[in-house]
C-alpha cells in the first residue's frame, strides 16, 4: 500500500491529543460544535477528569490521552528515588485506569507503558522517564499511521458518489484523521466523495455535534439527517455506500458499534448498497466466536428523555442500549490497517492474523 | 362489527376538540408533555392562530377545529341580515382555510359545511345557524365513531404481545381515541397489549412528546426509544407487530406517513413482523395510482438543527423531508373504519369503495 497523502494534506484539524513539555493538550469535545478550543492539562487529576467528563472521547483518543498522562507524570514528578518514582507511577496508573471502566484502548495503552517500564526497571531513572515519553508518543503516532493506512485502503474500495456515516469515527475520536474519517478524507482529496450524509445519531448526537462539525471544517460537502430519514434517502437512490466504525469486531465478522448501525445494515441490504466497517486490527477480538457473545451496555434514561440539554419527553420508561450488534452477513467488507477483509470473514480474518 | 366499548371506557382523556356555546375548546398540544391544559377560544382569530401555532395538530383534529370555528361564527356573529351573515361566513371560511396550506381534512371539513349552508341558503337565518352547529358536531362525532370502529377492527387482527408505533396517531391527533390510538386502547382494554414501544420520532418528536404522554396517561405500559433503536429491538425479538397512521393512502396501497415509517417497514420485513397502517376511508385517495405520485413536503432546516428547543448541530446543510412513502409490498394490512384490507390491495381497495 503506497500512502499517497500525509495527514496534513488530508485535514486542517490538529491532532485531538498531543503531549509536549509536561502538558497534555486536548480538543475539548464538550464545547463542540459551539466552540473549538484546545485545552492544556498540567496535572494527572486534570487528565483523569477530562476523560471522565468526556472532554476527550473515542477509544483511540482516550488511549493516547492516558499514555500521555503517564508521560506527564514522568516529566513532572518530584520523586528523587526509584522507589518513590515507581510508587507514583502505579498511583498514576490506577487513577487513569479508573476513569472509564469499559474503554478497551485505555487499559491497552496503560498496560503497554507499564510493561515497558517494568522491563526496564534496572535502568536509570532518567532513562525510564525517557522511555515512557517515547512510548506514549509512539502509541499516538501508530494510531495516526493506522488511520492513514485505513484511509488509503478504504478509498480504493468505496464507490465514487454519496456516502452515509453514523456516529463519529472521525479525527476527534482518534489521535488524528479518524478511522471512517480517514477514508472520507482520502476520498474527498481524490474527488470521489460527492456528498456525505451525516446521521445525527441519537441519543448523544455524535453525528450532528461532532461529525458534522469536523467534516464541515475540512470542507467536505455534507447534509445532516435525523436517523429515521436514512431509509428514505436510500430509497431515493441517493446513497452509494455506507461506512461506519466499530467498537468490537469478533472472529466471524459480527461487530458491535453505536446504536443504529444494525438498522442501517438492514437498509443497506434491502437497497443493495455496499456496507463497510473500518477499524484497526486492535479492535478485532478473535477470542469471541460470534456477536451474540458481545455484552451490550445500557445507559442512563436521561439520554433518551433529553436531547442536546433539553427535556423532550414525560418521565416514562425508556430503553437505551448504547450499541447494537450487526451480523456479518450484512457486511460487504472490513477495512483494516492491514487491508480490506471480505467474506468468508471467519476464514479471512484468521488468515489476516496469521500473516501478522 | 360489534362495538364492545364506548370511548369513555377506552380513555381517560377528554376529546381534543369540542364546541359549546360559542367556545371552541382545545387541548393545547404545545404545552405537552409539560402541562395538560384545555384552552377556550372565543374568536375566529384565536381558532386560526391555534392551528397556525400548532396548539392543535393532527389532520382529523384540525378538521373538527375549523368546523367548530364556523359554528363559533354562526353563534356569535352580529349579522342582522342574511347578506351580512353570508359575507361574514365566507370571510371566516377564507381565514380558516389559510391556516395550514396542505391539511386535507381542513379543506374537507370547511367545504362540507359550506356546501350544506349553500344548499340551505333559502332557509331562515336561525335555521342556517342551527345547521352549521349541528354539522360541525356531526363531523366531530363521525371522527370518534370511525376511530372506535378502527380500534375494534385492529384489535381483532393484531397479535397479542409488544407493539411498536411511530409519531402520534393518537387521541391528540384526532377528536378522540386516535386511529392507531384506538387500536392500542382496545388491545390494552382486552389485555393483549403487553408493551408499547414508542419511537421518539425526530425531528419534531411527536412520539416522545405526545404519544408517550397520552398512552402513559391511559396507563398503557410503554418504553420510549430513539428512532435508531427500532432495528435492535426487533432483532432481539421484542416486537410482535408495528402499527402506524397514514397521511395519504393511494389506490395500490402505497402510503405516505411521517418520516421514518419506511425504515420501520423495511425492518419489519427483515424480521417477519406484521406491519399495519390504520386510517379511515377518507384518507384513501383513489385518484392516485401509486405512491410515486405523492409529493413529499420538505420542512425548515431548523427542525433538524434543533431538538426540543436546543441547538444541537453547527449551521450546516440538512435534508428534512417531513414524510416518506412506504410501498404496499411491505404492508400486512390496512385497518379502516370499514374493515381490514389485505393484499392484493389494488383490487381489495377498489372493492371496499364499491361496497360503500
Amino acid at each position: 500500500m503506497e500512502l499517497r497523502y500525509n495527514p496534513e494534506e488530508l485535514t486542517r484539524l490538529p491532532r485531538s491529543v498531543t503531549y509536549e513539555n509536561g502538558k497534555v493538550k486536548l480538543i475539548d469535545q464538550r464545547l463542540l460544535p459551539r466552540e473549538f478550543k484546545v485545552i492544556e492539562l498540567m496535572t494527572i487529576e486534570e487528565v483523569a477528569r477530562a476523560i471522565v467528563t468526556m472532554q476527550v472521547r473515542g477509544a483511540p483518543a482516550i488511549g493516547a490521552a492516558v499514555a500521555f498522562g503517564l508521560a506527564l507524570y514522568a516529566e513532572t514528578t518530584k520523586a528523587k528515588t526509584k522507589d518513590e518514582f515507581f510508587d507514583g507511577f502505579y498511583e498514576t496508573y490506577e487513577r487513569l485506569k479508573n476513569t472509564r471502566p469499559t474503554a478497551v484502548n485505555l487499559f491497552w495503552a496503560l498496560n503497554r507503558v507499564k510493561k515497558l517500564v517494568e522491563e526496564h526497571r534496572e535502568n536509570s531513572l532518567d532513562k525510564i522517564k525517557h522511555l515512557i515519553v517515547e512510548e506514549a508518543q509512539k502509541i499516538a503516532d501508530e494510531d495516526v499511521e493506522a488511520n492513514l493506512r485505513m484511509g488509503h485502503y478504504g478509498a480504493e474500495v468505496l464507490p465514487e458518489g454519496n456516502v452515509l456515516t453514523h456516529c463519529n469515527a472521525g479525527s476527534l475520536a482518534t489521535v488524528h484523521l479518524g478511522t471512517v474519517g480517514a477514508v472520507l478524507r482520502v476520498m474527498h482529496k481524490e474527488g470521489t466523495l460527492k456528498l456525505l450524509w451525516v446521521d445525527e445519531t441519537r441519543p448523544v448526537l455524535q453525528g450532528a455535534r461532532l461529525s458534522a462539525w469536523e467534516y464541515h471544517y475540512d470542507g467536505i460537502p455534507l447534509k445532516i439527517i435525523s436517523d429515521n430519514m436514512a431509509g428514505f434517502v436510500m430509497q431515493q437512490g441517493k446513497v452509494d455506500a455506507i461506512i461506519v466504525g466499530a467498537d468490537r469486531i469478533v472472529a466471524n465478522g459480527d461487530f458491535a458499534n453505536k446504536i443504529g448501525t444494525y438498522t442501517l445494515a438492514v437498509l443497506a441490504k434491502e437497497h443493495g448498497i455496499p456496507f463497510f466497517t473500518v477499524a484497526p486490527l486492535s479492535t478485532i477480538d478473535m477470542s469471541l466466536k460470534s456477536g451474540k457473545e458481545i455484552p451490550i451496555e445500557e445507559r442512563a434514561k436521561e439520554e433518551v428523555l433529553t436531547c442536546g440539554g433539553c427535556k423532550i419527553a414525560p418521565d416514562v420508561d425508556v430503553y437505551n442500549p448504547a450499541f447494537d450488534v450487526t451480523p456479518h452477513k450484512y457486511l460487504t467488507g472490513i477495512i483494516t490497517d492491514r487491508g480490506v477483509v471480505y467474506p468468508p470473514f471467519e476464514r479471512n480474518l484468521k488468515r489476516l492474523f496469521k500473516r501478522e
